[in-house]
């Protein structure tokens, strides 16, 4: 029951009003991959990587079980460079630079992946590049993924196409709210149950998230973090987690996806503790799990 | 085991992108004790009103059966006027105006009160009144008070005062961090049990509500309601609603508090479906049930 994460693999460059670092390792199939590896043995990224992508780097990915096998070096191209500032809060970032680089010149590709894993994550990519890699793999038992305000805005018509084959759409509330023209969060994300996905899941940061189908309505809390060193990857590290516990499973219930949400919620507070993946290097499961207990605690009533 | 209600009664103008009504009855005290009738029969609101303040208001109020004995008639005065526009998504209101009168000119008069009444809450007021109405009850089992902006920013003094005679805080997330000056909303909750409550109770409109004690963690969940037509008295309508139930049990237990916010979470999400207290004239104890039972559903994983 693999799962298989197409998504990007960068260098980051992350200010906050702590710390600066330089050349990190990041990206959405980075931090979704790792995620996921918590709850499963199977995890393969795809994406494309330049030559100056450390080794070190890949090492680390390998360490947490992650096959690279679908992760393309081109030899004279550059690694997706990101850079991002984080107020006081990290409620809001600025975008400092986007290099693409390699991500720009050369298609991920699936001929290397065992297409029939049937757990398939589109971490936030140009929508076309979804749709390709669900075309490419063979009728995956579910089919989750994210997406961005710069595709809403200008890919419009190639994410409605995309939206067509999901099972589960995964996005923040203002893209929820940029998606469909409406500011109350609840009625945006039903309204996006008519594009295709038989459940949308609208992260709402230190809000939490809420998930919704036709028939179901799920409301997770945030975890009461006091410390946030960098909030960089979190959506992707919640919904990595969130995928790796279904196919770890192979449940995709409603009351499967609930505790894989909490488990994302889980996994997503680990990761913002420190800058790139270095927390996640640390966190064992008995430590995920009493955070999971904790979120239990905190909710009922 | 009564509950005494302090706040204001008034005659608001609400302008919704919908809509706009004048004079209306409101205020934090009318939202409060209204919510708090759906638990308790004995809720006594202590306030000041003028010549003007319509019959037809008090019969409403009163049909609720709460006891006016201690709203304040001044006959050569006029009701406190307020005036509030919401643009599309309700999370923020415009003040229009703000007219005091009877409320700067003559102070709540608690002789016609039953002080013996254990439950006090302390709607939003300035500190000073706050805290004589305290001195003037007998020791009351359980002290709740909200506060605002404006007295964190020009009372800061007489609102440590006041609170260092409270049992529970409740204010809104940025009310939160203004008084603590810090973005985390946890950390700044936490914050405030160092002056004085045992428990803070912070609001977050559509995101629900926390409440902190030094040993505890509740995440509550907002109602996750479609139509909103005026969000006007929502935080008192859920301050009422939820002393009102611990009245009602005379517990004030974790237990019986966490209860307690969902109850007001669900009386405050009915008062915002229509203007004034109009929704709530027509609200029976099994819709509140059944919102009750639909949050249970919603977090349970």
């Amino acid at each position: 029951m693999g799962i298989i994460v197409c998504g990007t693999a960068t260098l980051d460059t992350v200010e906050t009003p702590c710390k600066r670092v330089e050349e990190v390792l990041g990206g959405s199939g980075v931090y979704a991959a790792v995620a996921a590896s918590f709850f499963h043995p199977s995890v393969q990224l795809v994406g494309v990587v330049g030559a100056d992508f450390p080794p070190a780097y890949a090492k680390q990915l390998e360490n947490f079980g992650i096959d690279l096998g679908a992760l393309t070096r081109v030899e004279n191209g550059k690694t997706f460079q990101w850079g991002g500032k984080y107020a006081e809060d990290f409620n809001v970032r600025e975008t400092l630079f986007t290099d693409l680089n390699v991500v720009a010149e050369v298609q991920p590709n699936l001929d290397n992946v065992d297409t029939d894993a049937p757990y398939l994550f589109l971490a936030n990519n140009p929508p076309q590049l979804q749709l390709d890699a669900i075309t490419q793999t063979s009728h995956p038992k579910l089919v989750m993924c994210d997406t961005m305000d710069i595709w809403i805005n200008t890919e419009r018509a190639a994410l409605e196409a995309t939206l067509a084959e999901v099972d589960i759409l995964i996005l923040n509330d203002s893209e929820a709210c940029l998606f469909t023209g409406d500011a109350n969060v609840v009625r945006a994300a039903r309204a996006m149950l008519r594009y295709g996905p038989h459940r949308v899941i609208v992260k709402k940061g230190e809000h939490g998230a809420i998930s919704v189908t036709e028939s179901s309505f799920f409301s997770a809390p945030a975890y009461p973090l006091m410390h946030v060193t960098d909030a960089t990857g979190a959506g992707d590290s919640f919904a990595g987690a969130l995928i790796g516990y279904l196919a770890a499973l192979d449940d995709t219930s409603e009351a499967a996806v609930r505790r894989a949400i909490i488990y994302g919620t889980v996994v997503a507070s680990f990761n913002i503790e420190d800058f790139s993946i270095n927390r996640q290097t640390s966190v064992q499961f008995s430590d995920i799990s009493a955070r999971y207990a904790a979120l239990q605690e905190a909710v009922r009533f």
